[in-house]
């Protein structure tokens, strides 16, 4: 039995240390990652993959891990994949240390991870698809996916999940609910947290109005808009609820597979774009002397941008 | 003569006409797009590519209009190119309708175009590049590409000018501050707008005392910060003698060289990926039942992946 194997077997049999090694692998990327992912993939499938986001102060993270907590309560073994994807220059994974410092860590039935962006173009978000996938096979249900921040980014690995809970806040100004533009029209669920503070009948009224204003899906309801106070626990066994319920109406309404063939789409391309980058920068393929033609304007980038492609393969075959 | 090669010089000649009928080849992509682009690659690496991006509500549409205006009454001839990845989801182009609405409209010196965001994975990016390319080629220089909003696509394209300013402005919010994080990186510039506002001394204190604290770069100063009330255009041309100096600096130190090459890097591998996206939405290459095999978890992503790659190189060979 070699590595992979054996480490592949220790994550299907439930090891949390082979969980964290294999996650340590799919984070670096590389073949690697590849193998182990692909000989996991057959195993997964079984998780229900929440996505939580929302604007910087809106106490996601609280909510996640009271969302944990309850979920435990009800004899489930949780994962938590807490990704910072907010800049790409200065790495460091400030919420996922935030959140190992508490009373969770305690507690093996709640695997907690972070990851931060390495500046790879697109890298992240497959590392992010692979992790999960990880923890679907080592029998993690639910898996909370958490994102920091509100850009494309947020949008794009929130969005991979099966069921999206978007987490607002009263009080925060108008600048912020306008960058949230993009985040509002992939909620399945929306949670307005610390909803004792002032002003929270006015948000939950104005996501309710916003809601009716979005074009219809077929076959998509209006998503519900819960209040909850999470650093309470104040209304988040009825958000578990609703997380479940709309795992309910995906099966029931034959939506779950076409959700989640789309997934797969991305992540298939997200993985060849990673490839790209790598050819990129693999010294082998010799494309610095071709990037200097191009600044120089003695190749055009298109033309590159084949003879990388062409690199690729005749490395490949 | 073909169509390509009479657009293209037709472009290269001034033809505010002909630089319109491009952009639109250039925006809607594929093989025209590329073919026009390679065409003109050769004429272009002139003009001084200036990125303009910050929080949305600093005025970076005004700001750009009272540069361009400035740069007009030294005699150049203007391009501004307004980006608005701001939603994956909705479409449409606010700003750039916002810019057409006023006086530079009418001044043939001044070309202006909006690109809004088609959901392409780094397809708009690719889309700028070229877009900026064909306003290089038309003559048009300084070139303002200015982007709303401040997340990472944002970043990113911003990142690609030789100049890039970001803007601020007293009176926002902590959060929006924050998550300007990934945006304070890559400012050449500074420019707090609105300067006549209450708080601007502070902003501007801050913003100093933030720039000391980033790790020094080799041979890069630190950014200055200009302060500026683009509305009444005041600040406006010391501002524009800013961007100047910065290039000359960038020439003298040499650095003009390895950033435009960094450039072309990015550039290459954009293109790469979109045609990579291009061949999974290509019937003909049958992608589709390959992906609902991994949705079916009975083929794993990376080995799809391969198969994306493969089928690419047997279509081109």
């Amino acid at each position: 039995m070699n590595d992979l194997d054996r480490l592949a077997s220790q994550i299907v049999a439930g090891s949390v240390r082979a969980l964290a090694r294999g996650l340590t692998w799919v984070e670096a990327g590389g073949e690697r990652a590849a193998d182990l992912s692909e000989r996991l993939y057959p195993q997964t499938g079984r998780a229900h993959v929440i996505g939580i986001t929302g604007s910087p102060g809106s106490g996601k993270s609280t909510l996640v891990r009271a969302l944990a907590r309850a979920a435990r309560q009800r004899g489930r073994t949780v994962g938590i994949l807490a990704v910072d994807p907010s800049s790409p220059y200065s790495g460091g994974a400030i919420l996922g240390d935030r959140i190992r410092m508490n009373d969770l860590a305690l507690d093996p039935g709640v695997f907690i991870r972070s990851m931060a962006t390495r500046g790879a173009l697109g890298g992240l978000a497959r590392a992010a698809a692979d992790a999960v996938d990880l923890m679907d096979a080592a029998g993690r249900d639910p898996i909370f996916v958490e994102t920091v921040g509100v850009g494309q980014d947020e949008v794009e690995i929130a969005g991979t999940a099966d069921t999206v809970v978007v987490v607002s806040v009263p009080g925060l100004g108008d600048d912020v609910q306008a960058i949230k533009a993009g985040v509002l029209e992939i909620a399945d669920i929306h949670a307005v947290n610390k909803a004792d503070r002032e002003g929270a009948d006015r948000i939950i009224a104005e996501l309710r109005a916003m809601l009716t204003l979005l074009p219809a899906r077929e076959g998509v309801r209006v998503p519900p808009v819960m209040a909850c106070v999470a650093a309470r626990e104040e209304g988040v066994d009825a958000l578990l609820d609703a997380i479940g319920a709309h795992m309910d109406e995906l099966k029931a309404g034959d939506a779950l597979e076409p959700r989640r063939a789309k997934r797969a789409q991305q992540r298939v391309l997200r993985i060849a774009h990673e490839t790209l980058t790598r050819a990129m920068g693999d010294p082998a393929l010799h494309m610095a002397p071709l990037v200097a033609r191009v600044a120089r304007r003695e190749l055009g980038p298109h033309a590159a941008a084949r003879a990388l492609l062409a690199a690729l393969r005749d490395a490949k075959t």
